[in-house]
């Protein structure tokens, strides 16, 4: 029986210090990534996007965040609202939540 | 560029009948799944446990609920708790809130 099981809470020791975007690491196995992004009022720098060559499934928790598409849509995201972005689907984040930490869940898979 | 992102909310459409436990994809592509469960008061019948092939990682997001492993220690999990379970990693639910729906979000990845 293999049981080390690992527990957490997505809402626990969020940093203090948000300066800078932070991403930390829930689970990274073989390619999978789970992670936890806290964003206060960061957004990607402005002429720059996100081309990831893995899959991302993101899901804002608490607060809130824009993403925009290259093809110009923009998605308000409230907590509970998620989004799968394909591999090399550029984006960026264009707003988040400048008064308060939104915490972000991401979940990286390889193509 | 590929842009075929996709979006949805968590909170959305929980199923209405929940005589049985609900388990719902948002995500299943090449042995990852990101899945939504929705329970109302149901555990796992009472001589069987979860043994299963794959890592989970799972996340109370509404709701409240117990899981139970075969080392005998129960964690009661609220919005936030999450709990990464190794595959063969053998665990039942042991309790869920019979008095609303329990949102749980799971991702499951290959070992």
């Amino acid at each position: 029986m293999e049981s080390n099981y690992r527990a957490g809470n997505l809402f626990a020791d969020v940093p203090t210090d948000l300066s800078n975007e932070t991403f930390e690491d829930i689970v990274r196995y073989q390619g999978v990534v789970i992670e936890r992004i806290t964003s206060l009022g960061h957004r990607t720098s402005e002429d720059s996007w996100y081309d990831q060559p893995q899959h991302e499934w993101v899901m804002v928790v608490q607060g809130s965040a824009r993403l925009l598409f290259a093809d110009g849509v923009e998605l308000a995201l409230q907590p509970g609202d998620y989004v799968n972005i394909p591999a090399h689907c550029k984006h960026r984040v264009s707003w988040t939540d400048p008064d308060q930490p939104t915490l972000w869940l991401a979940v990286h898979y390889p193509r």
